[in-house]
């Protein structure tokens, strides 16, 4: 049966959680997950509301409705989401495959409620990848000359799948403020270091030469500022002086892999909510 | 300013948040924490909401009054406190004093809201400590045929002290049925292994003989079972061949401080719910 | 260049070091890598050295002639390895194949130094994979009736292709007596519980019913005794009451692709040597 | 009985090892720990080589004069230690007072082998404890103008107590170049941050303000330039937004005690080397 999920973020104030509780109650849903949180520094309320469409007295298509004067009222920032209409994910990727692989391979396992209609590259080594898995992959050469004219190719396509998140597997470009703001808080890049350490580029070769005993890996919302978004988790490992940059880079790889699917699972199942440059994970 | 902690459980319903949110709201209470879980294999529904006394119409002594019916309504196990009226504790030690060290530091700084009236020991060795922090210390010598009177005089003191929560820092004696369900639900030990391995005596001794890569910490309730109540909180460190037992007792001693620690902390700010022989923890 | 590997265990005593590494230094190795403990329970020395055979004035066939009387002289365990030679590793694998793909995957893009010829399985679920890997696979359905019939035709098919380590990876079936001492210290089993916790059947369940705050995964060689072999890796991971079974089994089958692979890779390293129930991990 | 604990860095070359080994053992040294590790970037040999005097041909104060041509054939970097001469160390420290605490906890229950005659602050809120501890504390407050003069008298003081180490416990000063360069390699300072991210002031704010998913704490050997200086030891613990800029200076705190107590035992214990901006440490 399907399910409706509230995300909601506004000022806080008495009496929200009554009035939302209230709402999905005297309509007769039937709560299955309810977590708030309030940011006392900002007096920010958070909340995602999960409850069964089972018996709801009100089809999918009129509850946005009828929740909206509780929405003006509480002046909350809000989306609602139904877990039958399953996310349409793009993944972009480079030449280290990954990150690909792993989110593949849980997909088809069954670990990720969504669709993947698309595979971009600026390279063609995913290409078989994709044939395997029977994704478009659209292959998009880039130069510092074409690549806003690419970007805006890229744009129409992901328009025309629907897609609704983007995921940077390793895809070893920046995009272009155009393509950020296109979809602001819908893209999910993987860093391979332990932010905001070794931003920017070779972060397992940083950390090799500053020699630090434990390395990372995060997952974060990508904002103009190059590696600089909204994180969304992270995760460490140890190393020592017997690791080889080699070995570092094999250490990170395994966390960058768990990292990234966790982060990506958290979004399709509408957990996180951003707010200024942190967010909110209602794991 | 005061606040009130209501901790609730229940079979789960509709309904259920709405109306306890609805109880705080319409007597003006400001909630400043909410938290909930459902456990779906027993289909049971916890709660633990927090909310400002500061402009609450109810005065607090007819607070419980006032939400009993709807206890009733939805036949809740529940509990209130007030964060202006400290849990008192008792501390049982044996020979090994760090745990207590370190409990009483985090104390004197203010981490732990609590009051320690009172150390319990069947030896000395910590005397001197209880005497630093001058808190009263009490010293019950045992053997196997003195144990169920001395446990008695133990009770006493603890009622006389008004002890609701009693932690045992390393006590290295097995509490006897009538003292456990004396203070059911109130007893927190630490024991010095990732249970359920290595139950019972010498766990490091015994993670040593095993080989182990990995030894834990576990804090957990105190039942008739031996090392086998609900588990509130647990942690672990890496070690290898290179460790002698001497190493592992140390890093796993400073696992204790932190796990006992943890678990004491959230016990005091009524964040621990127990059902069947787990924990619900909303830290 | 081929490097020579000599792994050694023997009773301490004064001169081993220094004799070993004079052995290398005086036919003109290079040691790349040395590593040695001493247990001081059981007063016995371990070692592995690694030289290059770049200038060495043995050929690799007369170098454990030329070292067999120091072995003697110091009643040595030991073993040489070259490293141009590479381990021939064949995989047991019963419905659950994420280890086999995680390790496949791994092999394919070069972190495994070794040769896979060989799929074994009681299910055909991996047939797939096999033949797009085309690595040779082995079906042997089993029944409580056929299993020493079954094992023994595995075990010549191991022979037949010349297999060095069994690794089960996921293999749901309990080896009897005569395969484990066929194969002594050559099997790799991945447990999905922190050892020696909820050994035996449905770890995760085993873990979800008594409440533990952390799962683990555990790496082990395989000897009679069910689950309880020499520890080579193991790993944790922190759960909550938020986390339903199947939550559980998502995050421990990550944990176990990680430990399974870096045990994998020390033993095919020849960085590993048991004694008693115990191992050394030259990491 | 007295052991003896060589520490060496050279070039890597053929033979280094077995010069070494056969130089303790022809004169009947019995090796209790040796550790080696070669920098292939650099081409650099590490090795720490401890072995028991017990029955040692060569007096301890001739052992140097007889290792000296050793020394000098391979161009080594050396340093010779002796277990019954324990390191002599002073603890820095300003107001937060929860490692000094540690530490004297640790150095008190005989964890730290080392005579710690001087604790040294630019407050007055660690005297108490000094007294307790019955250590000499010296006060030296510090302004923009008089810092020169005072670290001068401080230099002074830590020459007149034959000061080996010098251990800035949350010391929330900078030293001036004079200072670092008198005691080279001999400063271990604990950072609250997972360095090289948030160094400078007020980390635990950056990370609350950055949103991080995972804190740090890191131990490093003071060099001129601001937490900058080799890393000997790091360490992380996960938060979430549920946790406030109070929690993470708790959790941090906890880290801080163990990261800079595991650091300060290694340097105690002689496994700690440093080469270039980087540590090796035979733990």
């Amino acid at each position: 049966m399907s399910h409706a999920i509230l995300l909601i973020s506004c000022p806080d104030q008495k009496g929200i959680t009554a009035t939302v509780t209230n709402f999905v109650y005297t309509h007769n849903g039937n709560i299955v997950h309810a977590d708030q949180h309030i940011d006392e520094q900002s007096n920010t309320f958070f909340m995602r509301i999960e409850w069964s469409l089972d018996g709801f007295k009100l089809v999918k298509k009129k509850i946005a409705e009828a929740f909206r004067p509780i929405a003006k009222k509480f002046a909350m920032t809000w989306e609602i989401y139904f877990t039958d209409k399953p996310t349409r994910v793009a993944i972009f990727v480079s030449r280290h495959l990954h990150c690909l692989h792993d989110l593949l391979y849980r997909y088809k396992s069954g670990q990720l409620s969504c669709e993947i209609p698309l595979i971009i590259s600026n390279h063609s080594d995913a290409q078989p990848i994709a044939k395997e898995f029977r994704i478009k992959f659209g292959k998009f050469s880039l130069t510092s000359k074409n690549k806003r004219e690419q970007e805006k190719r890229q744009i129409e396509i992901l328009k025309k799948e629907n897609v609704d998140l983007v995921i940077l597997a390793r895809y070893q470009q920046i995009l272009t403020r155009q393509f950020v703001l296109e979809f602001k808080n819908r893209i999910i890049n993987i860093h391979h270091s332990f932010l905001p350490a070794f931003a920017g580029q070779n972060p397992y070769l940083q950390a090799f030469q500053r020699g630090v005993k434990i390395i990372g890996a995060t997952s974060h919302y990508v904002i103009e500022e190059l590696d600089a978004g909204p994180i969304i988790e992270q995760d460490t490992v140890r190393v020592s002086h017997r690791d080889s940059l080699r070995d570092l880079v094999q250490k990170g790889e395994d966390l960058e892999k768990v990292v990234l699917s966790r982060a990506v699972r958290w979004a399709l199942e509408k957990k996180v909510l951003c707010y200024g440059n942190k967010t909110v994970v209602f794991d």
